[in-house]
């Protein structure tokens, strides 16, 4: 099989001369998307395909754990704005203009932006969910989408919202494609009723599905208070919202007792540095206090009109210098503990058996190539959060499946053109 | 001329096609290292090579104005330490044990990543100055290169001191390259004495060279006034050291009178965040005061010991969203003045005619191509400093020179594969 044939094939391949963990590896993927063998020397079994990872590093596929796959279409479109006024002229007025086909194109890009950086599932709250599901199917990455729920207490709403999310997850279901998992996602407490939270929690547990909702992203607290009589964290325990399935977006302003809830009811934190300190939300992710009460925290990079990429190793390297400099405390938040938040943990807060490269788990694999950021290569780790940029990743598997070899996807061209194309056209109809 | 032949020659080139400030623009590169002319379609003169910029954004070479160069052979042998004990348990022994050759090939590792991602010139700090001069006469980019002097108060240490800085000023300005300039560089206040201060001041206006030095990374504030009896920037003018020649580097501790005294001597600061906040240094670079006050600002990455890379795309995004969030404003540092922070404002500090795209500036020029991350270009100042890191990078010119083109570097696997070794044998020297 040569290599312009490998691309999309489930087939058994084998990783050889790779590194992992600053040690040489070979690595077995059995052909069903698993990872059959790592060691020194696997045997090769039936290897359709051989990949020659001289000079590489094997790392687990990124799990982006909290993004807006469409907004890649809005990139640079209006940035260093206050953020009501950037949601309110900017943000809405496009996003009320949105079809099917420019949710598609937008999260077309948005897959092409992953697999080039080495994300391999992503989690994202947005609208127009099964265009989405279409781009991803495509694209061969993993996702869980959800219908991204606002009420902002409107019993009718509320009821068209419950259909659209009811809706949507039977759609996600009936493909049975085993990369496209449900979700339910009220969008906030400031924009969901108390019978849209309680719904969104009977829902996901119902089925068994991943609840993702933005909490305290900026100090929602003294409304919650006023409104609810309670801060925010309470009041969705509430109602609820608080358990094993959820996965919490932003987190912010928690105090003390809201960790504490997060790690009794088993929620997973996610931290999206960059977008929080470009829309300046007024305080830093608890990353310490959160990591002594026990809560899993994954990352995410928000979508990419607040980021403005998808690069979650932009991300970690952002996440971990700002956990040292906010705490004021340069051991925080060490590079294994980052690689593990941008992988592992949301792998497990989504239920996948992936994130990490052993035998048993899904054959979701990057390779990043050698490149004059990342030598000498003392700590392949270290080298990952703190000197590699997502650019520097050369091989994407999902599943299996070889998305990106040597830097290449086949429809990259395409995509890029056509999304293009689409976001201008987009704006000139917002604007006009 | 092919396009293999176009490396390292200066010759009149053409590139057309290419996108500046959001329009097709051409620009013509006079074959003297001169921009000769800026158009939507200029003459192409005498071109002997035609660059086509298709998708391409064209923007000024990166000036990097804080920097290590070699400690890139240092690049993730530790991270996650307290400073102090990082210094002392992991750099400084490894630093007593580098000769000529570590320095040079650290400083060619640094030049090939500085190409790699768009950085036409750097303004260094550190040892052995004329195998780094060695190293960046090979690269072909440009350097400002300063002995890094320390005297701890020691007469005659002050003495060698100043031998050293002499013969290195002399021996780079005997090299007579017009991309290679000398400094002189008293490392600090808190290493340098009052003696070793004042003939720095003396020998930079003498030699009418800059001046390079670290002002406040930490608090040096509360031992300066315990020793000196006023904080470190009046002491820094007590003994003659500020003025337009002067080069701040972090100048985190400002206060506001600091502030006033920089802007009323002409001061450089210097915003190195990525290093500031992975060292958890204590408090932000000012920024929003000096701009006020009317101090010009440049960006620099510090070495990749405490970045851990040298690129100026991921130095502008960190600046950028570090200002917004630690002022809680996402109206601060916005795009533009970003960019200018990490071309112009630095090229200005160094007194090169650089950092700018138009007539009878410096050939110094990069062309970022399009990307899975930078589209789509509804803003290309926005794209380079939200969207787009260093790697993104195509094709770098320096002094009308190609050194990278299409990715390429001609002799980058080389200098990959000897740099990498020779941090190896560092290590190895310098732990048994």
């Amino acid at each position: 099989m040569t290599e312009t044939d490998i691309f999309g094939k489930k087939v058994p391949i084998l990783i050889k001369n790779v590194r992992l963990n600053d040690k040489p590896t070979e690595i077995y993927l059995d052909g069903n998307g698993i990872i059959g063998a790592v060691g020194k020397a696997v045997k090769d079994h039936d290897a359709r395909f051989i990949i020659d990872g001289e000079g590489a590093v094997a790392l687990p596929g990124m799990v982006n754990m909290h993004t807006h796959s469409p907004m890649s279409l809005l990139r640079g479109y209006s940035d260093d704005m206050p953020l009501f006024e950037w949601l309110s002229t900017k943000i809405w007025p496009i996003e009320a203009r949105l079809t099917e086909s420019d949710i598609y194109w937008g999260a077309k890009l948005a897959c092409l932006e992953m697999i080039r950086t080495g994300t391999t599932a992503f989690n994202d709250m947005y609208f127009m969910m099964n265009s989405i599901a279409n781009a991803v199917d495509e694209a061969g990455i993993r996702a869980c989408l959800s219908h991204c729920m606002i009420d902002n207490g409107d019993h009718a709403k509320f009821e068209s919202e419950c259909t659209v999310t009811e809706k949507t997850v039977a759609a996600i279901k009936a493909r049975q494609n085993p990369r496209i998992m449900a979700g339910v996602s009220p969008h906030a407490v400031y924009t969901v009723s108390e019978e849209g939270l309680r719904w969104c929690a009977a829902f996901s547990e119902q089925e068994n599905i991943p609840l993702h909702i933005h909490v305290d992203e900026t100090d929602e607290n003294p409304d919650c208070i006023k409104t609810h009589g309670m801060r925010v964290v309470p009041w969705l325990d509430h109602c609820g919202i608080l358990s094993s399935r959820c996965i919490a977006a932003h987190c912010c302003w928690l105090d003390d007792d809201d960790i504490s809830l997060f790690a009794t009811r088993g929620v997973t934190a996610i931290h999206s540095p960059v977008s929080n300190m470009k829309l300046a939300v007024g305080r830093a992710f608890p990353y310490p206090k959160l990591k002594a009460a026990g809560v899993s925290v994954a990352l995410g990079t928000d979508g990419a009109s607040s980021n403005n990429d998808l690069d979650m190793f932009a991300e970690m390297k952002t996440a971990a210098i700002l956990q040292k400099f906010i705490w004021n405390n340069p051991t925080i938040m060490p590079a294994g503990e980052v690689l593990a938040a941008a992988s592992r943990n949301g792998a497990k807060a989504l239920g996948l058996d992936a994130g990490v490269i052993a035998p048993g788990f899904f054959a979701d694999i990057i390779l990043v190539g050698k490149n004059p950021a990342n030598v000498p290569d003392i700590n392949s780790v270290s080298n990952a959060v703190y000197a590699t940029g997502g650019l520097a990743v050369e091989t994407t598997i999902c599943d299996g499946v070889v998305l990106m070899h040597k830097g290449i996807i086949p429809d990259a061209e395409e995509i890029l053109a056509k999304s293009e194309e689409v976001a201008f056209d987009l704006i000139r109809r917002a604007t006009t």
